[in-house]
């Protein structure tokens, strides 16, 4: 039962967001992961009334894996995961909303620090064994005290079960908590991946952050971990976009807790490493969606299935061009089949196509071709087609074997109204 | 006096547009260019009540100079122009509103053919002489008839007198016409330079096109006049955004008639190069700044500044990167100076940059210095300057000596209103 509305406190406004009509009827229920212990806490760091920090315990080392924002002004939290990494142990993670502790200077790096002393002097680790996310308003000092008295009481009393509170402490202006989880054969053993992510692109305003947190009680040695997080998230995280803004903030981690009787995965050629990686791939990509679901004011998932391009790189170039497009972004929220913008989108993506060989469909009705409308094209038909919550635009360069699927949400008013703050 | 309403008939709807509050005070009059005469009509190509055909008659052959879309899916239209230009000699120009005779196929290539043939018929000149420019609906098969009857009586009755009604009859959901002109010293002689231009990126429904004509009187070969215009589009139409969506149909074509006693500029040593180039860069300048004063839906004007960056082409990325971010457009929209998303739009730039050396300002307001907010930002004096209609964003990189300038228009919800078609 998810509730319909949440208030969120923004500057000098309550700002009531409707739950998303893109949203799962069903929060998933995750199952406890031996060893992985889940504190959540009210430090009113900018909320009132909710939780906004999580802390993640391991009880024992586990491996980690880690990709982050490709931004050139990446927040101070980041710059610590990435130094971090490569000591390929984690012991604790953690995540506050409200305040992204991005573009603070010097003083951003200090607060960085003293949360990062704190934890680890509270859970009796490493500090290079303790991860850090930030998620909220870029340029707003953050006062770290709160957090820092919190986190001593919350390594005591952090349990197994806490996954759901967990995923509701990340969220900024979500509509909904993002969780996905499976159990699996790998081996002669059974495994599972646990997963909770917040936010998409840039949520709402300030707040910009995609954040994922994903643990298994598979064995897996880190660097393989990261070989096997880096490739499954082109197919995911890596192919969503709600408005091309990309965030100072992203972070997606990856911990393996190595069960017993788990023989740890050290090698590619391991054929559980195949298993494993196809799993985690549905994984991301079920979060993924529930975060372009999510994205502010979407009434329409897009999915731009690109085939037929030069190569595989072009097609993504194409199926982005198409997937960030305000007009075609904005015809999808009319439920207008205005394949028109999307010639136009093939034709300034910039890469190698020929006008004359485009195919396009929307849905299963194919409405242009040979470089024109298509002679069978009936306005009724698709039009009832449109009025669907999930729309698919497929495109055939006619070109050679290159293709991609990216997924995007439609541009809206609510996009605006949240992104611009009432203010006038 | 402008007109504060416009209607605009698309698809079933009457779409009512208010004039755009950054519409200039004032319509620029044109003088007459001898030689240069212009007949509009009503075609009733798409529109009822108003004209949507324009012809331009060149009564001597004048060289010409062209600048086209990038896309790689361009109208017919535009194919014909390029074919043509080598020839160098212009005689005519016809335009139409309503529909862009883009992805048309066989068909479009077709129409344009016939329109091409019966204009020169009309004036008695070549084919390739003739220019030609559609802007209106993608993919929708255009029908010639009604053009091919109206020229013949076009030429005939074409005066030196009518820009104006020229810059009216190529609108399509432009709130206002876009005229520029100058006149002075080039040489020994004086000169004069008259342009029209209509819509911003994709201004409206279907409607993607930015078209702009140039006619000056001075006496400048084809091939030196192309190198003066490509020059010279650099600082104006290929420095604005209102979206990022490039048209099928991008075009600007420029024609230099070459006024009694004024010796032809045929090399790029001549001194009157300098002149000319610096005139008519401040003429087109002025057309892209009122096509970006007419975006959809605007209300602010937006000019972005980078310097400091370690190229000219790194501050270009960088300024259309900030210029094209949806979530400043919506922050500007609502008044708020949320430089944090400034700091996003420069991080995802992908160029060269260092966070901690980044200086921002809003006006001349300093809101950001070495990596975080500026100690001296006052919320209240930057909420006063961020009500102005007119909102500068500069960002020094503080690398090099790179510099560029953008203007883009905000996002608001009147843009996604018109662009979503009032169908949901």
């Amino acid at each position: 039962m998810i509730c319909r509305y949440f208030l969120c406190f923004y500057r000098k406004h309550i700002v009531v967001l409707k739950l998303s009509p893109l949203s799962p009827q069903k929060i998933q229920e995750l199952s406890p992961l031996s060893g992985v212990r889940i504190a959540t806490a009210e430090a009113g760091i900018k909320y009132k009334n909710r939780t906004d920090l999580l802390l993640i315990v391991f009880d024992k080392p586990v491996s980690v894996a880690g990709v982050f924002t490709r931004s050139k002004c990446p927040s101070s939290p980041v710059e610590h995961c990435r130094a971090s990494l490569p000591h390929g142990i984690a012991r604790g993670v953690v995540v506050n909303s409200g305040n992204a502790n991005a573009f603070t200077g010097s003083k951003g790096k200090h607060t960085t620090g003293e949360i990062i002393y704190a934890a680890a002097k509270a859970l009796k680790v490493r500090e290079n064994e303790i991860f850090i996310a930030s998620t909220g308003v870029i340029g707003e000092p953050m006062d770290a005290s709160g957090i820092i008295n919190l986190l001593p009481s919350m390594a005591e009393r952090a349990k197994e079960e806490n996954w759901l509170e967990a995923a509701k402490a990340i969220m900024t202006t979500d509509t909904f908590p993002k969780l996905a989880t499976c159990t699996f054969d790998c081996g002669e053993e059974t495994v599972t991946i646990n997963g909770i992510a917040k936010g998409s692109g840039m949520i709402a305003p300030d707040m910009a952050t995609m954040l994922s947190f994903i643990v298994s009680d598979a064995g897996i040695s880190s660097n393989i971990l990261q070989s096997i997080l880096s490739e499954a998230v082109q197919s995911s995280f890596n192919s969503i976009t709600v408005d091309s803004d990309t965030s100072t903030s992203d972070t997606l981690m990856m911990f393996a807790t190595g069960k017993e009787n788990f023989p740890c995965i050290t090698c590619k050629t391991d054929p559980r490493y195949e298993v494993f990686s196809k799993h985690l791939s549905v994984l991301l990509h079920e979060l993924a969606l529930q975060i372009v679901c999510d994205g502010e004011g979407a009434r329409h998932l897009i999915e731009v299935n690109v085939i037929g391009a030069t190569t595989n790189d072009d097609a993504k170039t194409i199926a982005l061009s198409i997937a960030n497009s305000p007009l075609i972004k904005t015809a999808i929220a009319g439920e207008d089949a205005n394949w028109g913008r999307v010639v136009m989108a093939v034709g300034k993506a910039g890469v190698e196509v020929d006008r004359d060989l485009l195919t396009i469909w929307f849905g299963e009705h194919r409405v242009a071709v040979n470089g024109e409308r298509d002679p069978e094209y009936c306005e009724e038909t698709i039009g009832s087609y449109m009025q669907g919550k999930h729309i698919t635009i497929r495109v055939d360069i006619g070109l050679g074997n290159g293709r991609a699927t990216v997924w995007s949400c439609d541009l809206t008013k609510e996009y605006v109204m949240i992104n611009s703050d009432y203010r006038s």
